[in-house]
């Protein structure tokens, strides 16, 4: 059995540029968390995009569920910024049928040290392979189903609607 | 939805004695790992015992089931040393029923910051709040039926048995 | 023999908001350095101000100038953003006389992990108790008189003017 | 100008073996360690040896010192462990003339993360770079002479005889 990981960038792998400090995406740092982790599962990675998920549009989430629909796995973790993660998982929630989705990001990018990425990934990988199919949200232990989450603009925490 | 952490120790909270340079155990690191996953979870921490697992006899699995059976919750989560693991379990899946048990750990201690402990416990939070009733070892994404799991002493990394 | 160090902020102290993904500055972070590199000097420290180089102006520099000038110890090591270094170098050779002072920064802020600021704390503070009077930047190993260096904009790093 | 670094091992370089818990040496991570701390120096390094500073013997040193006196470099850093570093300084002192020699170690593994290794190496680098030819240690922000220092084993810090 094998999971498909879907990279679209996010904090997750935000990076520092020394030269002008501001924040960049170059690499995704996905192999290096499955190794730290050393995660033994049989994943297949791919990177769709990196971009930061306020930038995500129309184009980029269709680009998304096309290939989620065309992926031979039905397990499939996607990588994406907090922001709008779930504006996207409203629209795969719409097109993509009969495979088990789950979106995961991180507050504080990977390579800053302090980052909530692992622990997140960690739970994405067992929310994905134990969970019947759907759309959904794996953040900080908890899981949201694709019609029932927000992110909270003020303490930037993922919550349920009701 | 309240979760039970029993933590006995284990490499995941081993920590390096700079006056004689071993290793030893002092605090427990598991409520600033859950900080570092900003854990939104409602967890109920309670620490058994800080040992090796190799040192784990027949009254620290008593006391293990017996907390097992007296606690509330029935999900559990148990950080353990990995070179036991398998045979606790064993001892849990005998006495205690109708309980989600998942037993979790680390092959590098978590302050020696390229710990998987992180990793992992995110997975076993994930696995105890979606898996049936039933006894088992979450490690390295993987997730293992207590009856069907042995570390592999060779390579470090827990395999199916059949 | 006492030590003054004089914290102006700077890439060393800069600090990731999980908010806005911008950074910020909030606390200083050089107790916690002088903690992680056991530093047994006895070390004065104070907070001048907590802000980007780049916004240094002439009244943040007459400041340090006066706040170097009224300091009791004659050794000083000055924590500054790297883009505007050898600027306030220059001023502070014009202004305070016997007196040694290093300027020293980082490229990465020290809570992303990979900083070089510990690295550059540890050598501004040997730099300070061995060189005679005068001002220096001491950056990534190196040692360099006031009237002798910039810093590359292209490569990030210090050098040589000849 | 150039400057020589010796490594012999030591805190400095332990990793921990997650096969059987123990900790020992493989590679170096000076270089690493340079690379962290963005070193511009000129720099040669060279292993002598990976060793806890325990085991060291008469032969060990003589290497140390035939090496030393080798070196075309008069500027040498020796990494090496905190046990028996001011023996190995002493046996320098009769025994290399005409160079300025700085041992420097760390009380924490560089690996362990919170390691106060790159805070003495960047002082290590500063100090043999100003001080006058003479056998030196470099720990913690201070540097002491060959004849007047001792590791309090209590407290594990490097003291002043008198």
């Amino acid at each position: 059995m094998s999971i498909r990981i879907f990279i679209t960038g996010g904090t997750f792998d935000k990076e520092y540029n020394e030269l002008d400090g501001s924040l960049f995406f170059q690499d995704t740092h996905l192999p290096e968390m499955l190794k730290l982790g050393r995660c033994n599962l049989d994943v297949e990675l791919r990177t769709l995009m990196m971009i930061d998920s306020l930038e995500m549009g129309v184009d980029e989430r269709e680009l998304i569920v096309f290939q989620c629909n065309k992926s031979d796995e039905d397990k499939i973790v996607i990588t994406h910024g907090t922001d709008t993660m779930s504006e996207t998982a409203k629209v795969l929630a719409e097109k993509v049928k009969d495979k088990t989705i789950v979106l995961t990001g991180a507050m504080i990018p990977y390579k800053f040290g302090s980052s909530d990425g692992l622990f997140n990934l960690g739970s994405a990988l067992a929310f994905v392979q134990t969970l019947p199919h759907g759309i959904y949200i794996a953040m900080n232990g908890k899981i949201f189903n694709w019609d029932n989450v927000r992110k909270n603009k003020q303490t930037g925490q993922f919550e349920e609607l009701h």
